[in-house]
C-alpha cells in the first residue's frame, strides 16, 4: 500500500483524496453503441446474434424454462441451499422494513395533498456472470422489487447453456418473473427497449463490467425512456481504525476488498502508525495464502495507507471520498455514526467485516461507488418504487388560494393557468 | 384537437398511445459538447465567455450580491410578496413531512442493521429565464433543499444585469446560499464541474430548454459524478372526464397546459361524446381570449381527443401514457385514486385545476415528462437526501451468521470474503 502523511498534502489534494483512477467509458460507450442500435432495429434476433458470438450461447431460447428451476433445485447442494435460505431471511427482514410512508396534509383549509408511493410495474435486473456465480446479486436485487410489489421483474444473466444452479435457486426464492440467459451489452439494450416479443421494462439495476456499465448509461439518456438504478465504477472499502484495533481483522478486510479486482481500492486510514505497520504486515502475510492472490497483490498496490494525526480527520477523508464500504475498526465504534455523511454501506466495529454485508446481514451490497455516494444510496425497496402526488381542493379551498395562485401567473405571464381559476370563480 | 376513437387502436397502437413527440436531444448535444469541455478546462473564464455569448451577461461578477437581494425585496410589489409568502407556506407545510424515517432492525440475535438518510451537502438549482421569470419554479427546488438539510444550495438563472425581484425573493425565502447569474448549458457545466474558485456540486435539478436538458444528460454520465433530477421534457396534461364534467373548466385546463409551448401535449380522455365534442366547443372560445394564443393554438393541434368505451379505459390509457399532469374531472374523484401508477401530480375534481399545483396547493411542480413517470416521482425532499446502512454485529452475532457467508462466499469463488469471516472465529 502507498504510505501517505495526511499533513503533507495541500488543500486541492486533500480534497480529492486518496484519488481514484478514472473510470474511462468512452471506448466501452463507443463499442456497446452499435450493439444498442442493431437491438433497437432488430429485437430479438440481433439479441441472439450477439449472444451466440459473445457469451457462447447455445441455444435460440433464451428463457429459463420451469424444468430448468427444478433440476437446479434437485442439483443444488443442502448447504448452499441453507445459507441461501438464511440470506433471504435477513435481507427481507431488513428490506421490508423499507416501506415508504404515504403523507396527507392540509396546506391550507380546503386544499389537501398527499403523496403516494407506487412499485414500478416493470424491472429489468442483471446479475453479472463472468468467473463466477452472483446469487447473492440476485437476492440483493429480486428481494426489494418483490417486496416493492413490481409485478414484472425481469432478470438476465450470462450463460452457455445452463445457468448455475444457485443463481436460479436465489431467483426463484426472490421471486423473479422472467429468467433470460442473456449478458452484456445485449441483455441492458433488451431489456431498455424490448421488441413485440418482449415488453420493454421501466429501470434497469445491477452491476456490470464496463460495457454493461456504457449500455446502462446510453440508454438512461435514450430517448425509449428506461432510468437506471445508479452508474457503477470498481468495488471500494475504506476503514478508520484506532489504537485499539486488530491488525489481523483489518488485513483479512482490506484484502477481501482487493479480491475483487485489480482495479478495486482498499484504503486504511489511521491515527496509530504502528497499527499501520502491523496492517501492512499482516497483508503481505495473508496475501500469500489467497487463491486470488495475483488480483489482489494489484490492487493492493494501487492503495493507501494514510496517517493522520486526529482520527476526527478520517472522517473528513472518508466523507470527502465518499466509500463505498466504510468500516470502523475503532472502539466505541457507534459513536461516530453521525459523523459519517457521505458512504454507502458503514460496519461498525472489529465483529462487522464488510463479507457480512456482500451476502447475509441484511442491508444490500448494491452500493454506489466512485464517489456516488455523495448524492445517491444503494439499492433499497424505495428504488423500485416512485411517487405520486395528489391534490383536492373544496370550491373554498380554491377560493381561498386563488389569489395566490392568479398574482404568480400574473407574474410569470401565465395568463391561461390564471384563467383556469378565476373562470372557476366566477360560477 | 385530433379525435380518437380507441376502440379503433390495435394492441401495439394501444401501447404508446397518444404517441409522443420523440425528444430529439443529440443535435443539442454536439452542440453543447465543446462548451462543456471549455468549462472544464478553463472554469470560469469559459463560463462568462459563454455567459455573455449566449445570455448578454453585462458584467464579470456572476454572483448577486447582499444589495440586489436587498434592492429586489423593495422593488417588489406587495401582493407578489404575500402570494410567493403563501405558496412558500403551502409547499413548506407539505414537504416538511416528507422527511424519510430512519430504520433500524435486528436481523437475526447480535446482527443489527440500520438505514439512515442524510442530505446531499451540495446541490445546484436551475431556474430558466426565457420568456418570464420563473420565482414558482426556485421555490419548488430551494424549499425540498432546505428542508432536506443542505449545507449548500446555489441557484443559476440567466440574467443580462438584473435578476427579476420576485426570483430573488424567492431564493431568499428558499434559503439559497448563492445565486449565479448564468444559464443554460454553462451553468450546468459550472455546477457540475467546478473550478479552483466554485466547487462542484453533488446533484443538478431543474428543468430547462433543449441545451439544459443536453447538458444535464451529458453530466449525468460524466466521470466528475454529479447526478441530476431527471431527464425533463415537454410538460404535458392529461385530463379524464365523465359525464358530470363541466366542459368550461376542462378546457381552461388544457389551455393552461397548451400556452407553454408548442411542443406541450394536452390530452382529454372521456366516454361520453358530447362532452368531448363541448370540450372542443369551448377551447376555440377560450383560445381566443389567450394572449399566448399562437402557442397555444399549434399545441392544441397536436393534441388528442380520446373517446372510451368504459372510463376504466381512461386509466389504462392514463397508465400507459404516464401523464407529466393528470386532472380527473369526474364524480367522487378520490375512488379512482388506486388505479392511478403511473402519473407525476394526479389532482382531484373540478376544483382542483392544474395551475394550483403548478404554483400554491403544495406538490411539487418539478415532475417527471415524457413517460418517466412509470419510474420516477417529482421533486421530493428525499431527492435531497440519500441513504446510508449501516451494521454492527456482536462476536456472538458474527458467530451465528459466519457458516452462511462462509457458504457463500465459497459459492462464489471469494476466499478473502470467506476469510475475513472465518479469521475472526478462530480468535
Amino acid at each position: 500500500m502507498k504510505f501517505v502523511n495526511y499533513e503533507s498534502l495541500n488543500s486541492p489534494q486533500k480534497r480529492n483524496f486518496p484519488p481514484r483512477e478514472a473510470i474511462q467509458l468512452s471506448e466501452a460507450i463507443e463499442k456497446v453503441r452499435p450493439i444498442l442500435d442493431a437491438i433497437k432495429a432488430e429485437g430479438r434476433t440481433a439479441v441472439l446474434r450477439y449472444a451466440h458470438q459473445f457469451d457462447g450461447l447455445q441455444s435460440d431460447d433464451m428463457y429459463v424454462s420451469p424444468a430448468e428451476f427444478a433440476e437446479a433445485e434437485e442439483m443444488l447442494d443442502d448447504s448452499t441451499k441453507e445459507a441461501l435460505r438464511t440470506a433471504y431471511k435477513n435481507i427481507h427482514a431488513f428490506h421490508r422494513r423499507q416501506m415508504p410512508q404515504s403523507i396527507s396534509v392540509t396546506t391550507m383549509q380546503g386544499v389537501t395533498c398527499e403523496k403516494e408511493y407506487r412499485a414500478i410495474e416493470s424491472v429489468g435486473l442483471y446479475v453479472p456472470g463472468g468467473t463466477a456465480p452472483l446469487p447473492s446479486t440476485m437476492l440483493m436485487l429480486g428481494i426489494p422489487a418483490k417486496i416493492a410489489g413490481c409485478k414484472r421483474i425481469i432478470a438476465c444473466t450470462p450463460a452457455k447453456e445452463l445457468v448455475h444452479p444457485a443463481v436460479l435457486f436465489a431467483a426463484r426464492l426472490a421471486g423473479v418473473t422472467e429468467l433470460l440467459k442473456i449478458g452484456g451489452a445485449q441483455a441492458i439494450a433488451f431489456m431498455a427497449y424490448g421488441d413485440y416479443t418482449f415488453q420493454k421494462v421501466s429501470k434497469i439495476f445491477g452491476p456490470g463490467n464496463q460495457y454493461v456499465m456504457a449500455a446502462k448509461q446510453l440508454v438512461s439518456i435514450d430517448p425509449a425512456g428506461c432510468t437506471i438504478d445508479m452508474p457503477s465504477g470498481p468495488s471500494e472499502v475504506m476503514v478508520i481504525a484506532d489504537r485499539y484495533a486488530n491488525p489481523v481483522y483489518i488485513a483479512a478486510d482490506l484484502l477481501a476488498q482487493a479480491e475483487h479486482g485489480i482495479d478495486s481500492q482498499a484504503v486504511l486510514v489511521s491515527d496509530n502508525m504502528q497499527l499501520i505497520t502491523a496492517v501492512n504486515n499482516q497483508i503481505a502475510m495473508q496475501l500469500e495464502k489467497l487463491p486470488r492472490k495475483a488480483l489482489a497483490q494489484e490492487s493492493i498496490k494501487n492503495s493507501y495507507s494514510i496517517y493522520v494525526q486526529l482520527l476526527e480527520q478520517a472522517f473528513e477523508i472518508s466523507n470527502e471520498y465518499a466509500p463505498e464500504h466504510l468500516i470502523l475498526h475503532v472502539e466505541n465504534p457507534e459513536r461516530y455514526k453521525s459523523k459519517i455523511i457521505n458512504a454507502g454501506s458503514v460496519f461498525l466495529g472489529q465483529y462487522s467485516p464488510e463479507s457480512v454485508g456482500d451476502y447475509a446481514s441484511g442491508t444490500n451490497h448494491s452500493l454506489p461507488t466512485s464517489g456516488y455516494a455523495k448524492s445517491m444510496g444503494g439499492v433499497a425497496v424505495e428504488s423500485f418504487m416512485k411517487s405520486v402526488t395528489f391534490q383536492q381542493l373544496t370550491y373554498e379551498g380554491l377560493k381561498g388560494i386563488a389569489p395566490t395562485v392568479s398574482t404568480l401567473a400574473d407574474a410569470e405571464g401565465l395568463f391561461g393557468h390564471k384563467n383556469a381559476v378565476t373562470l372557476r370563480m366566477k360560477q
